[in-house]
């Protein structure tokens, strides 16, 4: 049993130097109800009738909300280590960004919002270049901006469907035959391409996603889904330094079957198109590959024509001691394609040249992304330079992840498997049950953390 | 060839009574370079390398747009008609909503983004009973925020499968062989069902909603897709008044036509959950259904136990003459769910009781919405009221439609089928270029219109 308890203070957690925000955060968690509280109960006893409430936890005071804290209607204060879904770069009301948020061309494009594929504003290109490219993984510039993870991850596939058509018709855009079959979704307009995944993967939950998400059973039942091969993901042992053996032996086990897969999927006809994955399996349980399985994975990808997707939606943004968790891995060339959202503000993913749309409206919507979002980034990457906070985060990722091995060492019966990257963090408990009452302790101590896997 | 040349002036055309925009809006339309203009194009090679440009027609000067008038890059100005995609309610930086947007919950809600499902605003039950629960279509009340109109299609489709699973479970929650068969992706977890669309349909562009959408094959094309099935949608005569029995007959083969779908799909084991369809297929040609056809589709829905969705991601906000399409048919009891995005802002849909999910995060993802166009429909909602909107659509449309049949009447070589509901209207060119040659003309001229069909 895979367990999460904390992870991704991120880059939230440090903020606490900028004075400004240091002057209105709380001064530490302080709870004072029950959790959920009488308020945030009412409150939802009033919006059920209008809206599901089944998930809703807290119902929180935004406005009370500063740096690392979270304050919710009944006035308790909690240490939001947890960042909402992990979604939240700077914390709560970060200073910076409710000043750029006071400027004009932010309402403006707030309130005469672009169709933004056909009529950007003006100032999109510069927009682009500041938020985007100045972050754009090594290797890559091209980038597709879009609303979230999900539809990020759907129109990065969509966009490898096309570029793995094209080059079965020798380049050349789609011929009268493909447009006409299309229509009746019928070959050669609408080909039986598939996409490998990985078991404990979660990239969305649209039909196309989930077909690829194997993290729980409560996001996929009674939905249905593409037939779509599942590969193994490496399970390892901790500390990888004395299980160096096991470890690999999982890596091996775990390339063997995606070679399978992509195989067993040729024969049915059905290319594997696209190969997807996070760095982190991170809603799956905080699952690890090692530098050396990315390698060699990308390597399967390019031997068999397919696109390669890392998909960090999650991971994304600076929480594990870089923009990117990829990076981590040494590759000697960029992934195809790299997608992201949450901690980034916008969603959408950089692309290789090679995968370029030639023809108009192919991978469009009315809204392809927003532009107060990639208002929002800009000044977000603007602090993370000007504060240093990649470098801090992984100094404090350092200290985080010894204190946590520590704490495992002390409580040895019940916590195993300590693991991190930055502060991207976990540690796994014997059973869900116990995990649950640990978060539930935690939150009620004033301290938001979460459970995964 | 069904082609459109003029749609939706819808509200935004009919806020220039309004004084404070009347004062900051152009006289009239003045274009001074070729369209596009030098600016548009140099910006266009400036973004080329960092994103896609192929569909972009103009860089528009929002800063300098107001009301009815659109202002490019280069100083061109333009009456808008076609409201950037149908997608700006009141046209462009309408001095209510630049007021709304200075106010400090505004800025909290932007820069402090929820994750809606788990950690709402404590303001979130009362912005959906002002924005949402206020325009709901009658008979409905609960409603679910989404990102997008295709995601609220994804979202409203997910939910109905959940509703068809849970009826043939006996009204039970999934039990174990289910939730570990969707791991699996195998039946009974993973089950078989499917969506019927119609032909000339547009829903979007994951791959689920393309699956059900026939509009263009340039939007589907090397795009795999479900095996689900499509029915043919009816293609009138106009004058109505004059073709009844021709339409009567389009009515009945059409309807025939879903039945034998959802029999045929039902042996191959594939039942029909969902019908979704458009009250008018605008991407697709502006195809219209009577309300008799809606009245028996609804009723073939009900009698197979079928959920009946209706799209009103481009029809909703009040264009045809009320903000929901749907309410010109006079059914005698509300469809089961419908969907609504772009005038409305915010992505969403409104479902009957019976389809409520009881279990939770099984609709759900991290943002669910953004709270900030909820603040902007407020707005919106209560402008619309104030300044009676509607009421206006419905005067101004009546005006309209009779000079575009008299404009038909003068050019009857060229123009046909004349048709529209509200400011909503269309009318068709005997080719496509021969449209595509008018639209040009008219941009040329300082007109900003669009074709479709």
């Amino acid at each position: 049993m895979f367990c999460r308890v904390v992870r991704q203070p991120s880059l939230a957690i440090l903020v606490r130097n900028v004075a400004s925000i240091a002057s209105q955060e709380p001064a530490g968690p302080s709870v004072k109800s029950k959790i959920p509280g009488p308020t945030s109960m009412a409150l939802k006893q009033k919006m059920d009738p209008l809206h599901q409430t089944t998930s809703v936890r807290l119902y929180v005071d935004y406005e009370k909300s500063f740096g690392n804290y979270m304050v919710d209607a009944d006035g308790n204060t909690f240490l939001d280590i947890y960042t909402q879904i992990s979604s939240l770069p700077l914390g709560y009301n970060h200073p910076d960004l409710v000043n750029a948020a006071r400027n004009p061309e932010f309402i403006t494009s707030l309130v005469s919002r672009p169709a933004l594929g056909s009529f950007p504003r003006q100032d999109f290109p510069e927009g682009l270049a500041k938020a985007l490219t100045s972050i754009a993984p090594k290797g890559l510039k091209a980038v597709q901006t879009m609303l979230c993870g999900t539809s990020a991850n759907e129109n990065a596939i969509k966009q490898a469907f096309i570029w793995y058509m094209t080059k079965r018709r020798g380049g050349n855009p789609p011929d009268e035959a493909a447009l006409a079959s299309c229509m009746l979704q019928k070959q050669p307009g609408t080909p039986k391409l598939s996409v490998l995944g990985f078991q404990g993967a979660f990239h969305g939950r649209s039909l196309c996603m989930l077909s690829v998400t194997r993290s729980k059973a409560i996001h996929k039942v009674d939905i249905p889904a593409f037939d779509w091969p599942i590969a193994k993901f490496p399970r390892y042992k901790y500390p990888l330094s004395s299980n160096q053996a096991y470890n690999d032996a999982q890596d091996k086990e775990c390339l063997q079957d995606v070679q399978e897969k992509i195989d067993e999927w040729k024969r049915k006809d059905q290319d594997v198109a696209v190969i997807i994955v996070e760095p982190i399996q991170a809603e799956g349980g905080d699952n690890y590959g090692s530098p050396a399985f990315f390698q060699k994975l990308q390597k399967i990808a390019a031997d068999n024509g397919i696109c390669f997707i890392v998909d960090e939606v999650q991971t994304g943004g600076g929480a594990t001691g870089d923009i990117w968790a990829h990076s981590h891995w040494g590759l000697s060339s960029p992934p195809d394609m790299v997608t992201f959202s949450k901690k980034l503000i916008t969603g959408g993913y950089f692309y290789k040249e090679d995968f370029r749309v030639k023809e108009a409206y192919r991978i469009y919507n009315t809204w392809v992304g927003d532009p107060t979002k990639l208002f929002l980034l800009q000044k977000v990457i603007e602090v993370i330079r000007r504060d240093g906070l990649i470098e801090k985060t992984r100094s404090v990722g350092e200290v985080f992840q010894k204190e946590l091995t520590r704490l495992q060492s002390v409580h040895s019966s019940k916590l195993s498997q300590a693991r991190g990257l930055g502060t991207f963090a976990a540690v796994d408990f014997p059973t869900a049950a116990e995990r649950d009452k640990l978060v539930e302790k935690a939150i009620a101590l004033g301290l938001h953390c979460g459970g995964c896997g």
